[in-house]
């Protein structure tokens, strides 16, 4: 019996306090999507599954199936497993949609991740996988106090630093409430007994002074940091900085900035793998091994009351056309990729798979001569914002204080930003990076080396970022999109709620091969 | 022309709002305690200085002033390098003050620190020296949204998740301050123009609702967690959590961990060296190698007009008397030894080294048979709160996903409960803390390998953790302690505004020797 069917069972029996009793004791409370290690047993003799697609529901499906006794095959359009699961490093070349070939310049041991480049702690499924892999994980930093917020329309295009806005702005909001409080406003919502507990908590929390208000202190200053910072030795006294209005913080709109990293998927711990995200996808293709077939596009998928088989091109030997089948087939191509795969499926799953637009997101890795961003700006790590359309500046949470170059994420562009950059060839889009990052840090023209920019939406492989359901999509056509039709099933972020996150694609993968499973058992074995 | 002293310059002459244009334009506007390595020139040939202690303070003023050309000697108690930068590792030994010897039996690689274990990004000469020494550093995570908040008074003793307070806490102060703001409460506080913008930004930073309420819902949610998690593939729609309602989390006092991460100390970045903190120690000692003599416990200082001369006992030949003498001393034992070590300075000095109290903290390590904390509880890396006696638990930052055993920090003990636990024997110190840490982590029974505590009020190199200056005695003391008495400058933490943190002993010994050798050049060469 799996712990959540225990949980079941102890809440259809003792009621739910019950249950919330015995999970606490057990350590969560929260289900997770993902419920340890899939069993599949009872596996039929011969069984077969072809898997389309070697990324993170691909190779998830094909490890799981291979370990239960199936016989997998999997085709891949890259020379390489992964996907979006991808390190772009020195030496990497990516041709896009359109034809542009980019050759990636970085130095040794630098990279940037085109796609995904943090994994929660919560992601417990590609967190297991990463375990059971031995993909050695990093703290990735999402939150640095010392980064900067910018709008180009404020304080005179100055950058602000993180903790300076944050400190301000918790520290107003602190301000007035206690005031409000102690003016009586707020008696019908706080009772006597409280009134006094938020006055202290107010205090504490906003680094108000005894009277309640905000101002230049040591309080504040050991928040948003100090005119002079303390010292050792003599004219050592630190000289407290002086908080910004909050008239000016409202209009400057850095605010929005602030719960960056209190969104559930930011929170801490957040993680990347050492030596860039595609070390899991580069796991996974080294675990599988000949099971995939790499260089694959394939450009039909057809089934039957016998099996599936999907034709396919040897991109290596143009003109060459092959085929592969099984009993059985999950589909992790990417939907934009997938419309344009003659497949004969049902209509609801049809409507499903044209019901989905992509993201357009880019990503722009920047390589400088030194990290400046470390030994100029104090920043080791972490994210800068902007409202410039290059949206972030991602410094690198790994190698701090290395001598030599770096490598930092200069631009994650999105919607119409995105749409544009996309028309751009990708030294256009490097140029205009760089041209835009200089608002925020001077150093780029001196400092500039070499560049790469990945636009999602010319990806040969995905022809866009992620999945974006509407709601109406959603409600219309989800179910339809991760329903088994006859020996076909979806599988990856799209057939998820997790859009856009690796686990979307794990756990969408564990349903699919689950219920795949289920269906294949039913037959007791090869149709 | 340092940049210091530019700054001085253009503020003189322009004034304040043009220095700090030009502060500003080089990166940085708070003036540092650290300004760049130190530059020492014209060293009198010959000149010496000898210098007490092979800690951060002692090891940074060594390493300058040999690199200036003085002749330098150290004096240090213990076996090793560091002083309280410090790794206890499996196969370490150490005795305490009433002799107890603890062996520490950690398995290989794991370790923890019993002196400083974090390094904030602002502490720029520590971190210079981490670089030029090549110590290699990882994040330290300090604030985990998935660890605990604990208090034995609330919830029925059952810990909480830092996410759920903070997100329920800010929450409902920013639905109370959006009720005032909407009920004109705040009209002579919030121009017309900023109430607007008030109102959007707390809907937004509170996760509130439409209508400014604060409640179960998908943003709500998206901060404190979820009942049930988003997945993938069928039956993954997510399921909201429901918030604690504000009397409960102020009732609680848990929110006086939420800004625990905002303080200047405690932001991001944080650092700790690959290894240990002891990295630091044990470069600086390879660095400087036969000019720290070892073992070495000085019982007595005499300065005269030609110099100054320490005597000590060479610990490995216990009666044996030895002298070391040089034109200058460096002194930078810590204050609650140095009182009881005969010294000829005067009266000023005497009293500032009598004015200071050393913190009582006492610090656990506990090795458990697996890192049950990351399998069973999903915190990765930070720190848990607690109103118990061991005040926190601290999770390695390092090593995550590690098979095999792991050590945490079990308890960082303060003030009249360190008092108590000092007076125990190690082992019930460890005994102690596992059944105050049970109430947090059911699982630690079961997986208790073995431990080490270390009570800072019986080191025998310092007698107490870090100096505690009274405001008063600061006023008093503080410049009688960092001036130079005839040929002897103090220098530590002690001596710094900093107390408590290796920033502090590594401006301090700057400043220090920053004056001695303007005291060298004055006599130009040996007296």
């Amino acid at each position: 019996m799996s712990r959540r069917e225990l949980f079941r069972m102890i809440g259809a029996t003792a009621g739910g306090a019950a249950m919330f009793q015995a999970m606490s004791s057990l350590g969560f409370n929260a289900e997770s999507p993902y419920n340890g290690p899939i069993e599949l047993q009872g596996t039929p003799k011969g069984a077969s599954v072809l898997i389309l697609g070697a990324g993170i529901a691909g190779m998830t499906a094909a490890y799981e199936l291979r370990n239960a006794g199936y016989k997998v095959q999997v085709l891949e359009y890259n020379n390489r497993a992964g996907g979006r699961n991808w390190s772009l490093r020195g030496g990497d070349s990516y041709t896009e949609l359109g034809g542009f070939t980019q050759k990636c310049e970085f130095d040794k041991d630098l990279y940037i991740n085109p796609g995904p480049w943090r994994i929660p702690y919560h992601h417990r499924g590609l967190l297991s996988y990463c375990k059971r892999l031995g993909v050695p994980l990093e703290a990735f930093v999402q939150v640095n106090y010392n980064a900067y917020l910018h709008s180009s329309q404020a304080f005179g295009g100055k950058p602000q630093r993180y903790r300076e806005i944050k400190a301000d702005y918790q520290g107003h909001v602190a301000e007035l409430l206690a005031k409000a409080t102690r003016q009586n406003a707020l008696d019908d919502s706080v009772s006597k007994e409280d009134r006094e507990k938020l006055l202290e908590s107010l205090r504490g929390w906003g680094a108000l002074d005894r009277d309640f208000s905000y101002g230049p202190s040591e309080a504040s200053s050991d928040r948003r940091g100090y005119e002079k910072e303390p010292g050792g030795g003599l004219s050592a006294r630190p000289i407290p900085s002086k908080p910004i209005g909050l008239s000016d913080v409202l209009d400057s709109g850095l605010w929005q900035g602030i719960p960056n990293g209190d969104t559930f998927d930011m929170q801490t711990a957040l993680f990347q793998p050492v030596g860039g995200m595609g070390r899991i996808g580069e796991a996974f293709g080294r675990e599988l091994g000949p099971l995939i077939r790499y260089s694959a596009k394939v450009i039909d998928i057809h089934q039957d009351q016998h099996g599936v088989t999907a034709t396919y091109e040897d991109r290596l030997a143009p003109g060459t056309t092959l085929k592969a089948s099984a009993d059985w087939c999950l589909c992790t191509i990417p939907l934009p990729v997938l419309a344009q795969i003659p497949m004969n499926v049902g209509p609801a799953l049809s409507a499903a798979i044209s019901s989905v637009p992509y993201a357009s997101a880019i990503k722009v890795g920047l390589q400088f001569k030194r990290r400046f961003w470390e030994e100029d700006d104090h920043i080791y790590g972490g994210i800068s914002y902007t409202d410039l359309p290059i949206t972030n500046i991602g410094y690198p949470n790994t190698g701090y204080h290395s001598s030599g170059k770096g490598v930092l994420l200069g631009a994650y562009i999105w919607g119409l930003n995105a749409m544009e950059f996309t028309a751009m060839t990708p030294q256009q889009r490097v140029q205009k990076v760089l041209e835009y990052g200089s608002q925020i840090h001077p150093q780029y023209p001196k400092e500039f080396d070499n560049g790469v920019a990945v636009a999602w939406h010319r990806s040969p492989f995905t022809m866009g970022c992620y999945g974006m359901w509407s709601a109406d999509a959603r409600a219309k056509h989800y179910d339809d999109l991760c329903r088994i039709d006859g020996r076909i099933a979806l599988a990856g972020e799209h057939a998820s709620f997790l859009g856009g996150w690796q686990e979307g694609a794990v756990t969408s993968s564990l349903d699919a091969i689950g219920r795949l499973h289920q269906l294949a058992l039913a037959q007791g074995g090869k149709a």
